[in-house]
This record gives C-alpha cells, structure tokens and sequence, in this order.
C-alpha cells in the first residue's frame, strides 16, 4: 500500500468523518488499500455473497459482533486492531462455525495520527489473514477531541456452522471432561503491564490468537463437544459459571491442573487479582466427553494453538449451577461469578 | 419489559462491563428483556440460523455495518436507537435485501442513566419491529466517564437478496431518470435544532424511516434498478457523486424538482448550508429506466415512505463522472462533493 495520500505526522480531523473527499479519500487510500478486498473495495453499501458459495460448507449462518475498546491501543504482543479481528472470530469459532466474514466500524477520535490508524488497519489485515477471514463491509465515525479516547473498533463476525455440530452452553453432562489450550490470564496481565500498574519489569505478552483452526481439528476428532466458548473478559471462572448455569450441572476444576505462568501469579499476587477471572484472547474452555479426553489433548497439544493444553476438571451433577474448585490444599471453594469490575477496557 | 432489577435514577458503573453478574444482569433484565428474541436470549457468543429458512427468500446474503455517534441522543423525532436500527436496515435495503437480522454493539459511557439506556432499548425494539427485523446478537461495553460522550451503537445487519435483482452504484446509464422519495434533509435540519443552534423555533423533525419495505414494492414493479442508495452523510449531492463516478457518466438534476421544505430552506438560509448536502436518514436516491418512471412515482407516493417523491433529474453521457444542476435561474453548475466537514455527529 502507498502511503502517498498522506503526509508524516498527518492526523485525523473531522472532516474525515464527513462524508466527503477527505473521507472518501481516508477509505480508499487506507481501508480498502490495507484490507485488500474485492467486495470491500466496491464500495457499496453493502457486501454480497451467494449462498451456493456458503452451503457448501455447512447448513447454518452464524453472527456475532464485538466492540472493542481497549486501553491502550498497543500492548505487549498485540493490538487493538489483532483483538479486534481475532476475539471476532473465536466468538463465530466457539459456536462450531468457520469463520468467513467480518465487518469493521471504526469511531476514530479527532487528531489521532493517521500512521496509528494505518499501524492497527495493518495489523487486522494480517489476523484477518492468520484466521482466514475477510474484512468486507465497513463504516468510518469521527468524532470531535474528548468525545472518544482515541480508537474504538466494532467487529460484527459471519461464518458458516458444520451440518451435525451442535454446541451450545448448557451441554455439559455429568461425567464430561474440562479442557483448556493453555496459559491462563496472559491477556489480562499484559494490559496491566502495558498501562505501567507494576513496579516490576514483565516479559508477559496477550496470547490473542485466532482459534478457529484448532477448534476445525478438534471437532473433526470429537464432533460431540458439548460446550465450547472463549475465556475472555471474566475469565475461566465466568466461562465455567455460563456452563453451570446454563446446564443446570456443576464445573469441578483441579487448581493444580490449571495452567498459570509464574509471572502472572506473581502480578496477581501484587496487585491482588485472581487469575481465575483475567481476561483471555486466545484461550479456549471446552467440555468434552470424557472418553475423547486424550485424542482432543494429543491433537491440541500438537496445534500451535494449543501447546499448553490441559484437561482442568469434570462435570458433575450436584450442587447444580455451581462451579468449585479444589485448592492445592485440597479444600474445596465455590468461584462464583465477578459481581464487581476487575480491569476496565481490558478487550 | 420489567422495570425491577433497576431503581429510580440508577446510573450505569464499570462494573456493567466487567464481564460479571452486574453486566449479565444488565444484558438479561434490559437489552434482551427488551429486544425479545429467541436467539438473543440463548445468551451464546453467536446467533444461528439455518440457511433452509433463507434461502428461500434469495440467492445472496448481504451484510453491513453502520456505527452511531449522533449528537444529542435524542432529537426532534427520532433518537440514536431509532438511527441505529433504521440506517443499518436502509444500508442493506438499498442493496435490494430483504432486512432480517441486526446485530448491537454498545459502547456505555459510565454514569449514563439506566433510563437513557431504556428508552433507546425500546425504540430499537419499535424501529426492528417497524421495520420487520430481529436483533439478534449483541455486545456491552462501559468505559469510564470522559472516555466516550454517552452512548455509541454500532448495528451490523443480514439480509437476503432475491435472485436477479442487481443494484449497483455503477449501473446508471444515459437516458436513465432520478427519483427521490420526499423532503431533503429533514434529519440535518432536526439536529442542528436540537443542538441550538438556531435562533428560531423550529418544527423539523427526523425523516427517519426504513426504506425496505418500499424498496421491495419498486422492485416488484421494476426490477431493473439501476442504483439505488440512502442520502445519509453528504446528502444527496454524495450520492449523486458516487453514482456518477462509478458509472462514469453525468447526473443531472434540476434545482426546481428538489422537494425541500421551506423551513428546512431557511435555515440553511441562516446557518449557511446547502440542503444538497444535508443528511437524510429515510430517503433514497433511485435510478432507474425512464419508462419506468411513471409506475415507480405513482407507487412511491401511495406508499406512507414515499408521499412527496419526485422525479429530479436524469443520467446523460457528458460531462463523465460529474453531477449538474440547473437553477431556478435556467444557469447550470457542478454540484461536487464535499471536501470538509458539514455538520459533525449527524448520524
């Protein structure tokens, strides 16, 4: 892409936002140029795909969206505009669905630097491209100084779910296994680093990754996964309490099981936050059929994914609605949803 | 809906984006208490439809975004709600789509009254319902006060296009005529009142109506559309604009043709803008085959989105990629597009 319509150091004004050339010219020069495609680069209103090219790939649409306003823009390892791509399509992936399509409306703030605005377009277009997905329609808002900070980002996310695959929240049975793909609170951690809360020098980076592939080769090993979602603001805990609420069971996690770098242990010690409940961005919670436990670990392990993979706890049928864990002392405690906020503008 | 789970004056808090029981109980006791839908409150990351009940109606999905920053919420006729569900429903209808599903991101500043957040609840509810679609996916997030001004919506939308229809903004073509369907920037003038910025008492209201079940009764009656679009942002000037450039041929319109209002005259007058350029939110620019132009009128005007439509102009071959009016005066001069900035926060 040329950098040719803009100057250095060149920022964002109103008229940008307006309707007219300077947006037009923001759209095309930036946008379309970046994202790179054809239904985009049309221009119309909206983008068009004919159902013959879909229903190949299975019987149902799924939709989703997200609007991302993370603090700050740029972060240890990631983006607002990787976030914004990838959290988009791991919401489309945890319902079972290939994800083909994203939308992308931007409400950029006057004076944001326009090489900000082409750094995060940039980095969408390479998640797009790691997901396998294409950014087809969009929409462009600027509002005047103060009346955003900086860069909000909506992703609305289309995919295509396989014929048979069924999961949903409340499809957990007693006896199933709890499987995750990995190191938990990464995310969380990194934003908190990267906002200078730590006294200390972390090497923690966000696991935002797409986890669209590595679910495909699960469901193609084990296409009954009962519950299927992404562990991001709340945490594993939130993810485990939808899972016992919605299927009227009980999530018993093994705190020994879990896996928790060191160092974010040692961040959630300082600053006296549970890592049960740190946000993920590319982290996955599965409940599965006991007797797939070790085909789904030895494939997940293998997936670039899913290095760290772990099976974390079972289901049971009583106390229902509840999730509990057994402490390393072997003590049991309920990890109730969050009633109050743990880290605002963390996604 | 129940009224209930809030109290009188209740604000919103960080903790209703948190991800915890404080935003569950938001997004159960007010958006999905309200929009009332069976996808919706299945509370999955996803919504899922079966293209079986699709397909039916067409041969392609269309899909779009729109975000909505308007300033002030709520104006003379009309509020961000109504906005955010009407636009997003025009932008697929002007694709010749049938509407079907909305997707809503809101981003909440903290402190927004719970109130405020109900009644634009409730008009999107009243705006799908108008307009025949369902909300059926959302996203919450809350920033903290000064990080955003109030309430952003963000709506993706779903349709489906009827085979052989094919609208596109580069289908004009010599000998073509142009249709609107009433009153020129009615939504423009309605917000600059309700910023008050003028010095008179106005009665403009929004023209903020969707445009797709119309748009469905002209394409039984004329299937060959040419281009069709919604004169939002940049007005009908942009349109034309778009439509000349991507056709490569001349638009023409005749000043005395334009429906216009007279109050909304005067204050352009007053404020110094040109209603060629002031937002719609509920009106389409059409062109189609001049022998279709007497069916297509008396339709439009029979139909309660449509009562003072009117034939303003024609395509012709010269000067390419250019859009000219004639004045009341007989002289001729090129409507361009906008190079700065109009009014900002319109939609």
């Amino acid at each position: 892409m040329s950098n040719a319509p803009f100057t250095p150091g060149q920022t964002i004004t109103m008229a940008h936002g307006s309707g007219g050339k300077a947006m037009h010219q923001l759209i095309e020069s930036l946008f379309v140029a970046t994202f790179d495609d054809p239904q985009l680069s049309q221009l119309e209103d909206q983008a068009r795909f004919y159902f013959a090219e879909m229903t190949g790939a299975g019987d149902r649409l799924a939709f989703t969206t997200d609007s991302y306003v993370v603090d700050p823009l740029f972060f240890p390892g990631g983006d607002i505009g990787q976030l914004a791509v990838t959290g988009t399509v791991n919401d489309l992936a945890v319902g079972g669905a290939r994800p083909l399509y994203l939308s992308c409306g931007m409400i950029i703030e006057e004076g944001l630097p326009i090489e900000t605005l082409q750094a995060v377009a940039q980095s969408m277009k390479r998640s797009a491209e790691t997901a396998g997905v294409s950014i087809v329609t969009g929409d462009t808002k600027v509002v005047p100084r103060g009346a955003c900070d900086k860069l909000f980002i909506n992703t609305a996310g289309v995919g295509v779910i396989p014929a048979g695959i069924q999961i949903e929240a409340g499809g957990a049975k007693p006896g199933d296994a709890i499987l995750i793909n990995g190191y938990l609170g990464d995310h969380g951690a990194a934003i908190v680093d990267a906002r200078g809360e730590l006294a200390m020098e972390s090497q923690i980076e966000t696991d935002c990754q797409p986890l669209n592939h590595l679910i495909a080769d699960m469901l193609a090993v084990c296409p009954d996964i009962r519950c299927l979602r992404d562990a991001t603001r709340g945490g594993l805990a939130t993810v485990l309490n939808e899972f016992a609420a919605a299927g009227n069971c009980c999530m018993q996690i093994e705190e020994q099981a879990l896996p928790i770098r060191t160092e974010v242990r040692g961040i959630c010690e300082i600053l006296g936050l549970d890592p049960l409940y740190l946000a993920n961005e590319g982290k996955l919670v599965a409940v599965v059929p006991a007797q797939a436990v070790d085909a789904l670990l030895d494939l997940m392990r293998a997936h670039p994914a899913g290095a760290h993979s772990a099976a974390i706890g079972c289901v049971a049928g009583a106390p229902a609605g509840r999730v509990l864990i057994k402490t390393a002392f072997g003590s049991q405690r309920i990890v109730d949803t969050l009633i109050g906020e743990q880290l605002p503008r963390i996604c």
